[in-house]
């Protein structure tokens, strides 16, 4: 007989009750098995009503006299469509005629949305599934985009075929800009990457790509004006006009503004390489393959570096529509300008007292020439400066007090920071940061309204077009859904539930975050069978935050290749979180039949998996980052083997054994090949419990934060 | 104490000795562990020195005054490079000049290639590789892209990292003529995926990307001079003229000629939408969906018929810059010509006494404006008659005895038949198809030389974007190996144990015939775990030859969707072949350590799948189709269980239950859901020898053919 089930119940007493944390959303329940991602404002579902089938009956019905955008998204739509149920041949009917047979979905938009769309347009829709009907209204062709995102995910296998439940939602954004960052500067990123990335952001009903293109390690834009730019400052890596305007007209088509960045005066290293006068230190300059923050700056003492600006900003304007041009601004560490002495002397005559100073003016007169050439000018927290006029939006990187702060003063903000999914955070950490709490949640509602919404970043120091999309996604659509959905909904359980679905949904817009992962194994693993190496990489995450280059044997660059273990393992473990679960099942005292056995195969599996690597590791240099991870998991795997047994004989673990025991299980979770080993704190512990001890979590190494 | 063996031993003296077939073909066996395909001519390992490898410091060397293709190819090669090794962002050395350090591949051409590429030319190399550099000597430039093509399959993960075995090759192909047709009228193929099967066919060293872009159900090429041929005839899915000059110079750029077909005078309902008056009965016409032989045809008593084909082959003839146009010319049915009495007069008055006559003629008349405008003219079997000039080519759908025919008579031709990639045969049987085996044995050497070499078709009744790649390769290969490497390469072990490699390797070229597999059968199951589908699809295959239709409760066409399992089934099962070999060594008594406990864990496996499959495959109308093949795969299973009991209980299975089982595995491996559970054959030997009989092959059921 097991006894020690009462063990645990005792200590789970006593410890925080994860209850009420892991419990159902309100008004969630029922309605959970919807795979929908952000989750509506308004859902529910008609009882008793059976879904609408989707054959090749099916057709998109379009109001008279439908715009061009609002046919376009309907087209859009039945591609989409097409690619999801894999019915790749069908010529669904798209028309403005009822149709005489079929299952219908109309539509209806009270007026076109504007020619280019503007941040706050009204995005609501209603959508109501009936069996035969469905009718989907909104009041512009914005919120028909949204609603057909809806209608999309709603569409699921069911034994009658592909369908959608019979449901009724009105739906609205809880906030207007909700974006997303991707670098194109660090790493380049062609053109399919780009464009996979706008079907995924559009599919969660982001509304805002943010292209960084220019920084010190590349300048991305081609520059007809200045065509030195990209030729001397891309390694023929860039985007020609003609692709930008793609680009552009492919977002616009998903209801998607395209926000430009050009980072100034610093993170400019890139430009010096063809125009050395824009700098404020001689040349000549060659592109900075490091990682970091360097010295080379704009001169803001200079009347030419504004003339250029001007002239390149004019030339940039009318490539991108978008009412918002961003400036950068961030990270400027000032040492060119301490050394140069012609600037010492402009800041003087201007009254100019530190460096602050000079970008200040620098930013004033930028925001002069972004305004003349029909700008909004946005920025980093940097920027900040009260003689700005008031409609310039900050980028806040900082936190919410940051943005708190410019709220006050009068600006309108989004923020990124808790929102960077290079820090390899997983998805709950990010779906716990919203814009309006922290140092944002004492705001009077009318400032609350000038936080805009928030962007995710992809910085790129370490992602390839291989796996750059695997960083991305899934992890994307939490934040999607915290911008998009109203505040009550922030159940982690149910995110995740639905977050592992979303992740394979989106493999149809043939987004590599899924398909890249066993290639990339397999490829480190050379001709050997790769799946040993999977069960080890399942459960392991790149070391967090900024410790990688630390953790590095050699400073990368940008050109280290990003072929590593470390590049092909997932950001966040799906593995080792249902493994934490498991235990945490166990260890609360909340045991199902199946979970023991679920935590002892797997722990059974993993033990044996080293003797599987090794062979593997040793016929590949790739490969053999895994030996150390590996042999730190079949020890933390030997050792909840033993924690069990002593559960299982109803026996408390001796003292010594456990401390020799969580000694080692933390030294399993120090980064090893830069990677970190995921199912330590869960085996931590099963160590305590085995102990009569009250588990407590394991953070993560600090080298690896 | 376990008997059995002993048994087995005995039945295996009786047995067809195996052993010779699956020896190691001459002069392999020590370089077996290369992921060459095709097989090179000559190569030899050097003894005792290292690998050259492959990091930051490996450079190409171009010769002095390198001609334009040349410096294309090496750049080509070292895109490649970056994608095999996953090093994307590395700015490999490629110059005219001998870098200081690292290691270099050094390229040497005699003269640049013909500038439009011809059939025969010289594709021969020389490939010397030691540990610091490695020199590739060739006659011209299209023998360099075929050995740059050897060396990146040389390339492998080692413990040093990526590297290259010190080897001497000598390699030069068998058949001048090896290639890929792809229908991109059945179902239109976009140009991703023509882009990605050429990059596959280059890396086999296949040179003839055949485009059959017209037949019955769509014509897909933009006409300018008869715009109404893509307007009406196509859908809408066509390729622009600047797209198929972008695919022209892509395959160019790899050494491969394309050579497009415009099937006339049958295969021809797509011209007819928009230009009835080409077709021998008035219209109007619809595009075909339906698959098979249909009656129109062009009309070969007009005037008007040669001249609209004298100015589209004029149009066509600037676009392809191949010598080749192929007219297709199979299957006219002649119903058409039967009905017209026009036809009639016209045939008296020219002394046509048939159609096959009728179709002579306009054959004439067709090869003097394919002559007029520059090119030779090719044909299916069917336009072989001897009043044609002699410089045609006869592509054979219908064997070697039928291209023996062409031979004899004078005409130069390549071999089809034994190609068809849309029949799902296993890859072995491919491989045992040789151009100048069976009927073209017996010709003298001058006629041999007159067969060309050969074409893998793909025919597109059943393949769509998404399965398409999974229906070419890797079974390609195996063809392309057939055509390249010298006749005595035949052992299907080594074939296929490098095929599986390969079939891996192939993957970096963003081919999806293994990346789809996952995702097709995720859509299928919907929300639920896929992997007791997979486990099931990984050991069945679609029924073979043309059975599909048959089998299919509703007569299969153009828009019936392909997203059912057996479109995501493999035409061959790897895991089916690797059990059926572990059974084929109990059985003849070649047991290893292990045999019988993979067989074991493999049985237990698929007989306790069945309960996994069945919740799926009641949420998913998709999944259903799993239902009666997983019941087979639970029976059989078991059936294979029982059977290695008797074995290992050294007792001879009783009559009774050896008949039952013979006729339940056979039942079980009747086609159902249009598939084939690949593993009956090997459970029947299994049962056999349980029984003291010797085994016997069971044969693909009549109905699956």
């Amino acid at each position: 007989m097991r006894t020690w089930p009462i063990i645990v119940a005792v200590l789970a007493l006593s410890s925080l009750s994860r209850e009420q944390e892991i419990a159902p959303p309100p008004g969630i329940e029922a309605k959970q098995a919807l795979r929908l991602m952000p989750w509506p404002a308004g859902i529910e579902l008609q009882a008793g009503s059976g879904p609408m089938v989707i054959d090749s009956s099916f057709s998109v019905l379009l109001p008279d006299h439908a715009d061009h955008r609002l046919e376009k998204a309907a087209e859009i739509f039945l591609n989409d469509l097409r690619r999801h149920t894999g019915m790749l041949a069908l010529d669904f009917h798209l028309s403005d005629r009822a149709p005489q047979t079929g299952t219908v979905l109309a539509l209806a938009s009270d007026r076109p949305a504007k020619q280019v769309q503007e941040l706050g347009e009204d995005e609501s829709y209603a959508l109501k599934v009936t069996t035969s009907r469905a009718q989907l209204s909104a009041p512009t062709t914005l919120g028909i985009i949204r609603g057909l995102a809806t209608f999309l995910q709603l569409v699921a296998i069911t034994p009658q075929g592909f369908a959608v439940p019979s449901v009724n939602i009105k739906d609205q954004p809880r906030f207007p800009w909700r974006g997303l960052l991707v670098d194109s500067s660090r790493h380049f990123m062609p053109l399919e990457v780009i464009k996979r990335n706008l079907d995924g952001m559009a599919a969660v009903k982001l509304n805002v790509f943010h292209w960084h293109l220019s920084d010190y390690q590349g300048f991305r834009l081609e520059s007809r004006r200045f065509p030195k730019l990209q030729e001397l400052g891309s390694d023929g890596f860039y985007y020609t006009q003609d692709e930008v305007r793609e680009i552009v007209q492919y977002a616009a088509d998903r209801g998607i503004r395209v926000v430009p960045e050009f980072d100034m005066p610093g993170h400019s290293t890139s430009w010096f390489v063809g125009y050395p006068e824009l700098a404020s230190a001689p040349g000549p300059y060659s592109l900075e393959r490091r990682w970091g923050v360097f010295d080379p700056a704009m001169d803001p003492s200079r009347e030419s570096t504004y003339r250029f600006l001007d002239q390149f900003i004019g030339e940039v304007a009318k490539l991108f529509p978008d009412a918002f041009f961003h400036i950068g601004g961030d990270e400027v560490n000032g040492k060119q300008w301490d050394a140069n002495p012609k600037i010492h002397e402009f800041m003087r005559a201007h009254g100019l007292n530190n460096n602050a100073d000079l970008q200040a003016y620098f930013n004033t007169r930028l925001e002069k020439i972004v305004a003349k050439h029909g700008k909004v000018m946005e920025g980093w927290d940097e920027i900040l400066r009260p003689d700005l006029p008031k409609n310039i939006v900050i980028q806040s990187w900082r936190g919410q007090q940051s943005l708190a702060d410019a709220v006050r003063q009068g600006y309108r903000g989004l923020l990124s920071s808790g929102y960077y999914l290079d820090l390899m955070s997983p998805a709950a950490a990010h779906y716990a940061v919203d814009p309006l709490a922290g140092g944002a949640a004492g705001l009077p509602d009318a400032d609350k309204k000038k936080i805009l919404g928030g962007e995710a970043c992809m910085w790129a120091e370490f992602v390839s077009p291989e796996n750059v999309d695997s960083r991305i996604w899934p992890r994307l659509a939490a934040i999607a859904e915290r911008l998009w959905s109203p505040e009550k909904v922030t159940d982690q359980e149910s995110m995740y539930e639905r977050l592992e679905r979303i992740n394979h949904w989106l493999d149809a817009y043939g987004l590599t975050h899924n398909t890249n992962y066993p290639l990339m194994l397999q490829r480190i693993g050379g001709s050997a069978d790769a799946s040993p190496l999977r069960v080890l990489t399942d459960i392991v995450e790149p070391s967090k935050g900024y410790s990688r280059s630390a953790l590095s044997q050699e400073e990368p660059t940008a050109v280290t290749p990003l072929n590593r273990l470390v590049d092909a393992a997932r950001p966040e473990s799906a593995t080792a979180r249902r493994f934490s679960t498991l235990v945490e099942m166990l260890v609360s005292g909340r045991l199902k039949p199946g979970t023991e056995r679920e935590i002892r195969d797997l722990l059974a599996e993993w033990k044996q998996n080293d003797e599987k690597v090794r062979p593997i590791a040793e016929t590949s240099l790739l490969a053999a980052d895994a030996i150390p991870l590996s042999e730190s998991l079949a020890t933390l795997a030997s050792t909840g083997l033993e924690a069990l047994d002593y559960l299982d004989r109803g026996e408390r673990a001796p003292e010594a054994w456990k401390s020799r025991q969580l000694a080692s299980v933390e030294q399993a979770f120090q980064p090893k090949s830069q990677l970190l080993v995921m199912v330590a704190p869960a085996i931590q512990k099963l160590v305590q419990v085995s102990a009569g001890e009250k588990p407590s979590e394991l953070s993560i190494p600090k080298t690896a934060r």
